[in-house]
């Protein structure tokens, strides 16, 4: 390496941009934050958690259909998911173990399961952190309005606020801030918690929750079949995603990291696993159906302590919190698109850092999607139900099953003891991701299984490309020599000025032969003067290289000058270059009223690949004079 | 000129664009047509003829805000209109005599009033073409929606379909086909005229209009003041908008020009006056008052006729005849346009011609105001009528004074007659503009007069703009000797590939010093092995001009690339030439998957407008192997 070698440091400034995002960030600067368990929870676990924010509320909906008392249902139904919460929290232990350098479903299935599991795992993911993101902030809006009803007509505009917000944050950089979400974390499991126990206390529930009118059938829709129960559970299942979370993210934590995430995960499960307990209960015992304008956990929290400032402040911290969960997809997507653009399997833009050392090209695809998702379906949570779970499921089963082929190959101590609890793992979430698929396919699933196939053709097809590609451009091999040629210089021009001058000056800087040229757009009631006139000046100037006119009778300036380069390609001994003078106005909203050649040109151009186009751009001030 | 001149014939082609508009024509194969006084009639004056389709409904519209009892005045408010235009047949006459080179209000008002008439003239005539294509379209459809209610609820998209027909028409260049029009105009004038005589014939007029409900006002809500009657007036003047077609278009009569153009004013004068006198006599004798969903022409129409062949027959002749009159404009905003930019009033693309020898850009414009303005009135006539005529009027007045000047001036036989008559004309009009202004001033009129004086300002800013830069870059004057200086080539590279080799190639062309440069983003806790790499590839290939390594803990690659490119220019020694190879996929959206920096890389030299920017284009095949 040269001793000499000029270290570059000042990047180019944005103004009004970098007021929002912030002065652009050293590689440095931006290192990772060392967390705790309690951290922990807060910063990888708030996606499982909230999700007794939809959870419950996606049961109630399906058993609801079977009327008033199909509602006890919740109870078993809950104790099944809670049975399956347990078997994953012990499989994600043992995905730390095996990857304590962050084992996400991406990388866990390229590594043991091949490359097409991993672009099935990549799929999945991409559309899991959209779902995560759509429907926490749905929720979260969600919560508000049924605290305040008056709020309902803005669902849509205040869930892209809060996607707004969201996204510059991530953008700055400090989507990743642990410890600024620990304080809401807390107030939230232990407002939660207490609701819960206040509820239990109160065996009858005195408080009646108001707005909103019961959605409850008062007839028997559905008989209580299997399939009404399996699909109430597929429902419930929404409350497991984001269990992984943890797994993905030990590289976060202190020392000794695996031991700390692992102890995150028992925290995360036996919280998660609590608070669904309690909520069933409640809702078991007090009937709680769906109600228009309310969602079931406002209106199990209003029966508990009434419409008081727990009930509101609680409220408020559960829309916090939903941000926030949406705010751990901002943390994921970005990553696993770099990662994809890495291995060629994405664009490499979405391999690049922006000024604040964020892979912002993910961060806008990820608040691109979710915004048109949140549009699409009006700000609804349960209406987005159906879709999710499919793509977090997928990528349960693909990391279980890519642990057990890691135990199988490494043979650790106890390896055969790990194998069998990941592949029970990989089962039971395959067949809830079975269950899914079957029950809820007509309901919306359905897009997830055309979407999910079709990321995976596209990145198979960017991956193809890339590699041809490659190949064709010899990457990494050492090339022929260079051959230089003796250059032409062709430098369109409209008339003889300063910007004429200036063009001509740095046509002969770049050596070669350099001609001028000049279109005569020629009418047969006309004469052409302009073009006579032009000849004269340039004969009194003598820059030196020749003008050649170019007549011609049809309206194009660029026609003339495309053809004549063509015929001096056509010779083959020259290199050509052309110099494209443009006028640089002081205002950008001057270039309107400069001619535009450079732009039709240079497109004209475009598939000649065989010429250099230049601009020699020339500045003009045209001040107004003061007074 | 050089004996050996190449001339360029054949323009590059747009494929489907060309399916639509036709292949670029030669300037000598849009030679214009050669038309008589009837060819006149349909090629000029079907924005003045078809005016009987709004103006009568404009004025029945304002009495019957006073009730039913008003509805009389129709027939006097209809003689003064028709003595109005009397005087601007015999005005008109004269200015054909005296511009028989085509006298716009533009012209007249440059050659006798000074540039600031002329620009007053250039406003209202922008304003004007617009409101004619917008009136006259939304005028049609309503015609076609009087006689089949079902459509009205697709009022708007009519009306942007038959704009859009029109708009291709006049990008093919055949907005100015008189021949093609004449059949329709015929048509209209007969069957209208025969409708007429058949109402008088019946003196009770038998049949009734069927749709929509009678908006007349059942108690006198206004009582009948010379206010009401000025507003009547007034609207109806809409009726003689257009009437300064033919003096704009004397050089496209055959010879004797004059005479022929003198002749079909004359026609047109005569053949307006009877329609609009008979319709008002039809219209007062039946009490024809507004009705929501047919106009009041289609009503009476159908009390003459009934809603038989003949009443759908002259409807459809209606809605076509108002479709080519909205044509009309198309003839003459681009003109006016052009002439604007040949004066340096509006950018100098308005000059510029399209490959069909049409000034495309005014054709656009033209198209887009008044597609903005169909849209925001939602295709509703009577409610664009309060800005109509204003600027028409304004135009009148202009060219009237300018030809009181120019008599004045030029002083030919019987010239003290001659500006009597127009002097005449121009207070008449002027007094209309003045009551318009009053009368309309609240409905909606107000928009005009803010239009206008910005339209004014515009032109007036552009203008010194050209002003200071054509000063500026000494366009005409022979500039100084142009200094050619020792050249230093810059080439940012990101591997060693073909890609490079290419670049390199074309940089050692351009002859003088060539350096390449790679940015290397160094990450604290990685090291530099990609940077050693392609180093060690350099070696190995050894090209001839240097690598130099620019190593930044930034995320920018552009940024140390410009700080390089700065502290070269300090020098101040040499040409910097930068040139950035961009890869040329085989498909437009392969280009997503490769580098962009030759867009950053040009925006952050932009400024730095010492620095000539190239690009190589590489192209890549990368097809896909079949089999």
């Amino acid at each position: 390496m040269n001793a000499a070698l000029p270290t570059v440091d000042k990047p180019p400034s944005r103004s009004i941009w970098n007021l929002l995002i912030g002065r652009p960030l050293r590689s440095s600067d931006a290192s990772q934050e060392q967390i705790t368990p309690v951290e922990g929870l807060s910063a990888l676990s708030l996606d499982a958690l909230t999700s007794v924010a939809y959870g419950p509320e996606a049961i109630i909906v399906v058993l609801a259909l079977a009327g008033a008392s199909a509602l006890h249902l919740i109870l078993p139904i809950t104790l099944a998911i809670i049975a399956l919460l347990t078997i994953l929290v012990v499989s994600y232990r043992q995905v730390i173990d095996a990857y304590p350098g962050g084992g996400g479903a991406y990388a866990v299935s390229r590594a043991n399961l091949g490359a097409g599991a991993s672009l099935l795992a990549g799929g999945s993911l991409i559309v899991d952190y959209t779902l995560t993101v759509a429907v926490s902030i749905a929720a979260g809006v969600g919560s508000l309005t049924s605290a305040f009803p008056s709020l309902t007509s803005l669902t849509v505009p205040m869930c892209l606020a809060i996607l707004g917000v969201i996204t510059l944050l991530n953008l700055r950089g400090l989507g990743a801030s642990a410890r600024a979400f620990l304080l809401p974390t807390l107030l939230f499991i232990v407002g939660l918690l207490a609701i819960i126990v206040v509820g239990l206390i109160h065996p009858l529930g005195r408080h009646h929750a108001q707005p909103g009118h019961s959605l409850l059938s008062t007839h028997s829709l559905q008989a209580v079949s299997v399939l009404l129960i399996l699909k109430a559970f597929s429902a419930g299942c929404s409350a497991l995603t984001g269990v992984e979370a943890i797994a993905n993210g030990v590289p976060l934590f202190k020392a000794p990291r695996a031991v700390r995430a692992k102890r995150t995960e028992v925290l995360l499960g036996s919280i998660l696993g609590v608070m669904l307990l309690g909520l069933a209960v409640l809702g078991e015992r007090w009937h709680v159906g769906p109600r228009s304008g309310q969602t079931v956990l406002s209106q199990i929290m209003g029966m508990a302590v009434g419409r008081h400032w727990a009930y509101f402040a609680v409220s408020l911290t559960i829309t916090i919190v939903l941000s926030l969960a949406a705010n751990t997809s901002f943390g994921g997507l970005p990553i696993l698109t770099s990662l994809l653009a890495r291995d060629n399997y994405l664009p490499h833009f979405f391999g690049l850092r922006d000024d604040r050392q964020v892979f912002g090209n993910g961060i806008w695809v990820l608040a691109i999607l979710s915004a048109g998702l949140l549009i699409a379906v009006g700000g609804n949570t349960i209406s987005m139900i159906p879709l999710f779970a499919i793509g977090v499921f997928t990528g349960f089963t693909l990391s279980q099953s890519g642990l057990v082929v890691h135990w199988w190959r490494t043979r650790p101590e106890r390896w055969r003891y790990r194998a069998v609890v990941n592949g029970l793992g990989a089962v039971v979430t395959l067949l809830a991701t079975v269950i899914f698929l079957i029950t809820k396919f007509q309901a919306g699933a359905w897009v997830v299984v055309v979407a999910i196939p079709a990321f995976i053709v596209l990145f198979a097809r960017i991956h193809a490309y890339y590699h041809r590609s490659a190949q064709e451009i010899g990457a990494g091999a050492v090339p022929g020599p260079p051959v230089a040629r003796p250059s032409l210089v062709i430098v369109p021009v409209n008339n003889v000025s300063t910007i004429t001058q200036h063009a001509i000056a740095e046509a002969l800087s770049l050596g070669g032969d350099v001609v001028a040229l000049y279109v005569s757009l020629d009418y047969p009631d006309r004469d052409q003067h302009e073009s006579a006139e032009i000849e004269a000046l340039w004969r009194a100037w003598h820059p030196g290289p020749p003008l050649e006119v170019l007549h011609t009778e049809f309206a194009s300036v660029v026609g003339p000058i495309v053809e004549y380069i063509d015929r001096a390609r056509a010779k083959g001994d020259r290199q050509i270059v052309v110099l494209i003078p443009v006028v640089e106005p002081r205002r950008l909203r001057y270039r309107l009223l400069h001619n535009h050649i450079d732009l039709v040109l240079s497109a004209a151009l475009r598939k000649r690949t065989d010429v250099v186009v230049a601009r020699v751009r020339v500045p003009i001030e045209a001040r107004r004079r003061s007074g």
